[in-house]
């Protein structure tokens, strides 16, 4: 492919203070984005009146629990059996992150993960057992619980498997199954801290343990130093009761680490001097590297970023020649908050820099954006994100250099979408990886 | 009734660098919030395991998008013919404020006004008209329009009816129909100065006519001046494609201005050196005073507040002399950003500072916080919210001295809980209405 350097136009600012503004900048230059557009006076959906126009709509009453306009029916979660158990109850649904917009994802199309299927549990008949070295053990009902002082914030959660099919084949030319197992969220429940330093933990409490009371359980263990640190117990996501899918009546919530650690339909928390070792920390959720080890207990999800548009989805195929468009994606990092993204036309030779927007939050996704041309040419897009600790997005060949290929967890390459001549959109690494 | 000041522990405080931090104070001190609670080992909840921990879930695929647990279906939208036209279709449906958590509303459970129904627009022939005293007028798709550069802000939404009734009766003894008719969330479109800018307007362009292709159409007129400040033209909703009920496929958003104003199922956007007049600002949407004339054009919902817990639908009867718990609620101004809430719990006669918490965004839901020591006795329990302008929440006297009783809008006068020895929670006002 050719690729003419300096064709693209950089409109976008970074605004140095983002950090202390409300919102960061917004105030993206957009001249001429509309030249070619003109009055169409004659255009018939403009000068007839519209069939809605003509009659009364729906009763407020038709449904007071909202749902989506019909028209929206393909926004939807997508399973596949490449990443099933072959029953289909240890399995995922992808969000439709090319479709999202901001920091929220509404809780219809927010991902899931379950091990044995979607728990139903009766808010009247859940306990929380907190034991081991605590000072003193409790079992507390919903309500009991609920008189403790909460707190909201905005995280993402994402599956450390996310982009799992990266590591090697078979690839997907789709962002909504490489890297849909994510969603973000305002959630609201109580800092972990309030209610452990009220029961008092032994001096040598080092692990706690969290299980949920579904069929999987899915035991982990997790140091009591981030539970100590912003981890939560939380009952509510956007303003409303979690979702059933999401652990209701109560999660564990671990903002910026492994998702599968985020135990949903919680049961119980214990505490101890030592680790569980429980199967999902053993037997999977682990790093496998090329030396035929595995790491365990590795818990953040490490920086990582991706252009929502364009993507295999979203291509540009309906962009003339000169057309202004704004490029748009997601950074977010487990270990603390993003502070740059930088974008490439050519695949990682040169980089400019991205505009974050919007909420730029610790352990949130972060939007990015970047405002340019469209001259016509094919491009390698990608995009690289940067920490407020330092850490920075790895290439797919520095990845693989550093842990093999045989890992299924906690990918962050940079992802590279080829655009054609024409603005259509694939991953570049099918065919790096088909070559 | 009988109070005895002093009785209220004050526990939190405020965090003076809450304008600078991330989030505003979150170290909420809750000693001994579970003092009573022990281990019940006998506990049969706990003992035995849950019925739905023996047997498999729901898979993935039952809900590709996803619904609230069926525990659940007591929190909706409610409405009432008291507040609705006799067929029903000019009507509102209230949110379930009382319910909610953090500042943002589940698109399901966000406030309905439709003067005509719910229209259901297809998208493929949606068109926004800009013409009148612009430089080039224009006609647009949706898919032209998403081409600009897009933001995402957290605004409330707040009809001026918004607590209509507490003018005069009859009167509500329910958060939900006393203040439901506001939601909050994160909206995403584009800045209307960043098209206005692009397509150009005439120096005498003053004023903005925005209306609906719905059969009501709802047409009202808006200074350029808020166009070209904070006005968007949003099509994302939470992160997902607004729902019907809230326009799509695209609305106008004039954060902080009576909900009427944001124009949903938008038409088109005409400019003039006049005001419209229109119906829905000249018959309706008006501040009618004692004297009998009326206020026109009076846009911002005012700097209000309201205690969500405990409120008449969340009484405190399940708590035991000597608990600690805490007071929480929602303030919101339409001038800006809240600066303080103050909470009495004489009826106003003394006030203490509540902690702000969360997110603290201009024209957005605020929330307080105040732990306190329940010690059974009675209390008249008021909130008072303070703005970044200035701007201080009037009492119910002050209110009915300066505008009267004849107005159904802009009610924002403070709202008091009288909460009973037993913990029950009424609206005081009803007492003081019926004496």
């Amino acid at each position: 492919m050719s690729l003419t350097k300096g064709s693209e136009q950089k409109l976008s600012r970074r605004d140095f203070f983002r950090k202390t503004a409300v919102y960061s900048a917004g105030a993206i230059a957009a001249a001429n984005v509309l030249s070619p557009v003109k009055l169409k006076a004659d255009d018939p959906a403009i000068v007839n009146e519209a069939e809605w126009g003509t009659k009364l709509g729906d009763l407020v009453t038709k449904n007071l629990y909202g749902v989506p306009s019909p028209y929206e029916h393909n926004v939807i979660r997508r399973t596949t059996d490449l990443l099933s158990s072959g029953d289909m109850y240890a399995s995922v649904s992808m969000c439709p992150i090319h479709e999202l917009q901001g920091i929220i994802t509404p809780n219809g199309l927010f991902f899931t993960r379950n091990h044995g299927g979607t728990a139903h549990v009766d808010p009247k008949e859940f306990r929380l057992m907190i034991h081991g070295k605590v000072k003193r053990e409790v079992v507390l009902t919903l309500d009991e619980l609920k008189k403790y002082p909460s707190e909201s914030r905005i995280h993402f959660i994402e599956c450390p498997a996310n982009g799992s099919t990266g590591w090697r084949g078979p690839q997907f030319n789709n962002l909504q199954f490489m890297k849909g197992m994510m969603s973000s969220a305002e959630w609201t429940g109580v800092m972990l801290k309030t209610v452990l330093e009220d029961i008092g933990l032994e001096d040598d409490a080092v692990w706690m343990l969290a299980e949920g009371s579904d069929n999987a359980g899915n035991p982990r263990t997790i140091p009591v130093e981030k539970a100590l640190d912003d981890a939560m117990l939380v009952w509510a996501q956007n303003g409303e009761a979690l979702r059933p899918e999401q652990g209701y009546p109560l999660r564990l919530l671990v903002p910026g680490w492994e998702g599968n650690l985020n135990t949903k339909w919680l049961k119980r928390l214990e505490f101890s001097d030592k680790p569980w070792h429980a199967k999902e920390e053993t037997s999977k959720y682990t790093m496998l590297q090329k030396n035929g080890k595995a790491i365990r207990y590795f818990w953040p999800n490490e920086v990582n970023s991706v252009i929502t548009s364009p993507c295999p989805e979203k291509p540009w195929t309906h962009l003339k020649k000169g057309d202004m468009i704004e490029i748009e994606g997601l950074a977010w990092s487990g270990h603390g908050t993003i502070k740059n993204v930088d974008i490439s036309f050519d695949g990682g030779d040169n980089w400019v820099e991205a505009n974050l927007k919007g909420l730029v939050l610790p352990k949130s996704w972060t939007r990015f954006s970047y405002i340019m041309k469209w001259e016509g040419k094919p491009l390698l897009l990608s995009s690289r994100a940067v920490d407020d600790t330092g850490n920075v997005q790895p290439t797919i060949d520095q990845e693989t250099s550093a842990v093999g290929v045989e890992s299924v967890y906690h990918r962050n390459a940079i992802v590279t979408w080829e655009v054609s001549e024409k603005g259509e959109v694939n991953n570049v690494h099918i065919r790096k990886h088909n070559a």
